[in-house]
């Protein structure tokens, strides 16, 4: 455990930064199939929700909430599906996905389905602009 | 959208309660192949986190946190999953789930995962009491 914040290598292969929030690193997941951002909270060796002091954890889930408006506000979905796994990446991470009915893993996790589809370079930094401006409230 | 709570019939064929906690009903999920609890808030209508009044959000997230400390604490565990998802059962329920390296889905996700294995009775009434113990703080 570092006494600074580093992301996971990663995780900063498969993303694009988004921006800060009071709960952490906001990054888009380098996955074009669904929209999908991650809260990584900037805490030195922090890995599971339930092992944060009670105030950073509260900081965390009401920026993972504001997320869920957010996203669920900019573009239509039938579900967010939440979550914290962290089986690969132990460095907590906190995902948001929007899900539609007949996207390519439903009604089934996102999780390791299938083979990740990543945005081409301008497609990648026109959605992390967007979420910019969708997130503005939070960054 | 009902005045009153009712479990939805696909959580509680699926389920065993513990008991009721602040955050809600705390059901065993019938799959013996993990660890695996379910927390339901019994509000009528509720489906998902983003979309509850601030200070209900808080109590089911507390609860959460405290639910996956328990676990964590009663039995070894590589990582807890929580997760809400809702694609195939709207009313809002979350998800802890104990893994363990070489568990039957590791690393991926254990939703939509294989067969469920139901307990047997006996096993079933036995792993109830273990969690109604080891959550007695909450119930």
């Amino acid at each position: 455990m570092s006494a600074t914040f580093e992301l996971d290598a990663r995780l900063a292969a498969d993303t694009a930064l988004v921006g800060r929030s009071e709960g952490g690193l906001v990054l888009l997941m380098d996955d074009a199939r669904w929209p999908w951002l991650l809260l990584v909270p900037e805490l030195p060796g922090a890995s599971q929700l339930h092992e944060l002091e009670a105030l950073d954890a509260a900081r965390v889930l009401s920026t993972s909430l504001a997320i869920a408006r957010a996203m669920t506000g900019a573009l239509p979905a039938r579900r967010i599906n939440v979550g914290a796994l962290g089986n690969v990446v132990p460095q907590l991470h906190l995902h948001h996905v929007l899900r539609q009915e007949g996207d390519p893993a439903w009604p089934g996790p996102v999780w390791g389905h299938g083979t990740k589809q990543r945005y081409d370079a301008a497609e990648r930094d026109a959605t992390v602009e967007r979420w910019r401006r969708e997130l503005a409230e939070l960054l």
